[in-house]
């Protein structure tokens, strides 16, 4: 079956058919995948943001939907037949040994859970069921972008009513922040990004506020709308230690800096500490802290009763023919929402 | 000046002419009341709810909003001419010493805060200012009923986004926490009470679902609504013990039974503990855990951005002369809103 293969950082991912194990190990589920969302941490992964990476050649992808054709021993969470969402956070069921693809006799490494191929081999607890009849477009921003997103609100910024809020990076997370914002009636929104499109987006999502930070001084925009010390949860998906640092300088005594957005290796925060102790929050979030299981299924609700938004988060479409074209459009900054890799077609 | 004083317990307030002190103590703050709301606590301290009061004769009332006249020794949050809400939960300042007011050289007890009078002395700690342009008599209602019921969503209940809540009561607090619920983007929100007035008012506050429980078996409407154990969050207004142990039964095992109405002595609840063991909650509030300071800028700068609605949550308006008339109505429970003790009229 056909993937996507990172096969050398900075370079473009190989598509080429690589072979499946003839037989599931205990706990692992092969699914059929529909859709996969591209995020930006695969991005990442493809420059080398972390550094060397010791596990190439591998697959990627970690945010998807898909059918289940088949399980292994042991599970008893989903079965052949399942519409289920493929996320990277742990969920109900079992850890399972990775999947042994091979490429020409030579081994091809992978996660717990990969989705840029049109079939996958995953752990138990890193697939959820969803409904039969749910949209598996939207279905496959469960698995990352959603959960992610409406989690840093819930659980680590831990926003509430009427508090000010700015979201520095409006990307496929940073919108999700945006609207899981105006979810808990935060007030001010205050999006910031380089692209207006986003902007854009961010706006149909709830920002009340908007920030291009090309053309503007965010720093000075941000003040001029809250004073110097005036906003309670300032979100960082950057990142980089400038927006950081200027989080931290502009979050009221008791506010909140959380990070998404992974730093560089080297790129070093530097910050009076002091603060700290008289209670100014910092802390980083790992995939908004969501629980799959409890999480997706009540987003879930919500997108079916019309009281979310996500298909208009979707703004770019692929084949896994076409993924390097999405993940160059991507790394440029241009796309206004999240792209989507659309196996079936 | 007029005040309204308990002096016997299950009858009517006496209405009468006190005697202020010459002198401001230490934290003390002087304030001419202009509104002031009735909550459910005093109909249950006149009625002896807690048994024995041997604070008679006293002064009674916990929300309302005033204009400070002067300050005692020491007070530094207020100075006179500032338009203030009256709070009975701790805010910033000191904890003054009570007034000692007189009546025929008698002494009437009163606490760090009452508000059932033409003037009233209350502690620092006990004041907010608010924006001079401010709507006073909404300003009211951050006294306690506002206050108080986004806290129990916030602080108590801790209602995340797309979780199913039900709030059994809906009374000036039941009718806030209702909002709140929507403000988090809960669903559904299920309001319950024996008033189709009282339902009416949820529906305009955010309510997605009413049942009447004078008409309904409530218990079995929920579980058509949400099944056996699907209740995330269940808010009890009522203090009575069956519709507590029901609120216990509905939950999910990981949900949370939220204690708001305050049970008459002996009232016991009769519960199986061992869900406690596996993650069910049951907790009590105390004024939704409200933080005067930060909490009422915060929500009231909603209520001046139209993001909050709270001026149609008062329904009837009475003088101090009048005020028997509103408690007897509101202990008959057909007012669907607030009452409100207008001062100045």
């Amino acid at each position: 079956m056909k993937a996507a293969i990172l096969v050398q950082q900075k370079a473009p991912l190989a598509i080429a058919e690589i072979t499946m194990p003839d037989k599931l190990d205990v706990g692992q589920v092969l699914v059929k995948v529909h859709y996969s969302g591209i995020c930006g941490s695969q991005i990442g992964e493809i420059d080398g943001a972390k550094g060397e990476d010791k596990y190439i050649p591998h697959l990627l992808g970690h945010e998807a939907s898909g059918t289940v054709m088949d399980i292994g021993p042991g599970v008893r969470h989903v079965k052949a037949g399942d519409k289920v969402v493929l996320h990277w956070r742990k969920g109900n069921g079992i850890e399972a040994p990775t999947a042994n693809y091979t490429l020409d006799g030579k081994k091809i490494n992978a996660g717990q859970v990969t989705t840029f191929s049109e079939y996958t081999i995953v752990s138990e607890n890193r697939v959820t069921a969803i409904p039969a009849d749910s949209d598996l477009e939207v279905a496959a921003l469960f698995g990352c972008a959603v959960t992610t997103g409406f989690g840093v609100v819930e659980n680590n910024a831990k926003v509430k009513i009427g508090e000010a809020v700015v979201v520095f990076g409006a990307g496929g997370i940073g919108l999700n922040i945006v609207q899981a914002a105006a979810l808990v009636s935060a007030y001010p929104i205050i999006a910031v990004d380089l692209h207006d499109s986003k902007l854009a987006l961010a706006k149909e999502m709830g920002a009340t506020h908007l920030i291009n930070s090309s053309t503007t001084d965010a720093r000075q925009a941000i003040i001029d709308l809250l004073g110097p010390n005036g906003v309670d949860a300032f979100i960082d998906n950057t990142g980089q230690p400038k927006i950081i640092e200027m989080g931290y300088e502009l979050t009221k005594p008791q506010g909140r800096v959380t990070l998404v957005g992974v730093p560089k290796k080297g790129n070093n925060i530097n910050i009076y500490s002091l603060p700290l102790h008289f209670g100014k929050g910092l802390s980083g979030s790992t995939g908004g802290e969501a629980i799959p299981q409890t999480d997706i299924p009540r987003y879930h609700q919500l997108y079916r009763t019309g009281r979310i938004q996500l298909k208009n988060l979707i703004t770019h479409r692929f084949t896994l023919d076409q993924i390097n074209e999405a993940i160059d459009g991507m790394r440029a900054g241009t796309f206004a929402g999240r792209c989507m890799v659309v196996m079936d077609q």
